[in-house]
């Protein structure tokens, strides 16, 4: 049995850092695996976010309004200290690194390389030979040395992708699963408090997948059959996370 | 040592077959390889190339073309007669699946999944979880279950492909390389045949890499020092192949 995760984010914030986080995973498969260049891909999707919006301001904000809450939960009898101080200092970390960082990014921008590469990426099949000759000089570099170099590109975008990993962590601690029913592949809820993101996990063998909609206190799940790729009529377990 | 080839068109026919060419063994490389969700990237642009332009009336005439040329050259008694006969009955099997093949791509346009992949896909950090639980589920199919899928999708664009590596593969036989010299990393040349292709081979050590510009009968390479993307004034060794 395959257990897939689907996640939705119900408000801007948590939907900006979940692309984020997407992008900073894609930059290790890329560190981990040759994916030639496909590698440049998620790299110039960060420039591209990073230079549209300055993330850094609203994260340091989240960031502070974690450590405040952590540090009253820590006062309570029922709570895990220990588990409390660690993210405390990792977050805090995080921050003081986040706080002196130059915007993400910024020095890329200086790369003649990546310059020239980034231009022509977004167009249909323009990263030929012919296109791109350096590019090809590039790929012709022994694995190990490309790696290094990409790692280089990739630490300037850390500063900030770091806290915002360590905030989703927090966000999806906040709940556990519950199993749940769809009837005729739907599924609603609601709750008192602000919801921020919704998770669904489900077996693959279900042959579905959701589609999630909602927004702050209210949310509807439709399971949609991937080969038909039309909305399903039948029953569906799957279970529940709804993080605030 | 690695000696790399980097090849430059000299026309507008020429540059478009290099670029399907190109766009080809990125379809095969993700047969070959699992590289995820970047399969679909020349599954794409393909689509798009063929969109805009239907590329069928060209290469056929080209075939017809190139038909008649080896006809020709069957006569001659200073030619590998049984050569010329396999590249005939090629072109041949080729032009007929061409001539009477769908425009490349048209089916795929009527694939849900594909069509819903394909508006995201141009935007940064658009195949999020969340952007395409869809693209989520496929991805979790066994390997060689994507992989039929995908060699279905490909096998579209087929019809188009093998014809114009065929006729590549002419192109780039007409000529063999020879040893060239270029002073001051700066190399150029004049033919009184027209010139359709331009090959430059040189090793990966000497750190430059070619740009090459040219038209008809007319071309020029500066070599650029890959380092410091700077044109290169020193002395570079490198092998021409310049095909009409």
């Amino acid at each position: 049995m395959t257990n897939l995760i689907y996640e939705q984010p119900l408000n801007e914030k948590i939907r900006s850092y979940l692309r984020l986080e997407y992008l900073a995973q894609q930059l290790q498969a890329n560190l981990d695996h040759d994916h030639q260049h496909r590698c440049f891909d998620p790299l110039f999707s960060l420039c591209e976010l990073t230079e549209r919006c300055d993330y850094r301001g609203e994260v340091l904000k989240d960031v502070d309004r974690q450590l405040f809450a952590l540090s009253k939960w820590q006062s309570l009898p029922s709570i895990d200290d220990e588990q409390i101080a660690i993210y405390i200092s990792r977050l805090s970390a995080a921050r003081d690194i986040l706080q002196v960082a130059l915007r993400p990014g910024h020095e890329l921008k200086q790369n003649r390389f990546l310059t020239a590469l980034r231009q022509r990426f977004n167009m249909p099949g323009a990263s030929c030979n012919f296109d791109l000759p350096q590019l090809h000089y590039w790929l012709a570099k022994p694995w190990h040395v490309r790696q290094e170099e990409y790692q280089d590109w990739m630490s300037q975008f850390s500063s900030l992708l770091a806290p915002i990993n360590l905030l989703l962590e927090l966000t999806r601690q906040t709940t556990s699963y519950q199993s749940k029913h769809a009837n005729g592949g739907f599924y609603q809820g609601t709750s008192e408090q602000a919801l921020s993101l919704i998770r669904v996990k489900l077996t693959a063998e279900q042959g579905c997948y959701p589609t999630i909609s909602g927004h702050r206190n209210r949310y509807a799940i439709h399971f949609v059959r991937f080969d038909e790729q039309k909305h399903s009529d039948q029953a569906i377990e799957f279970e529940l996370a709804t993080c605030s």
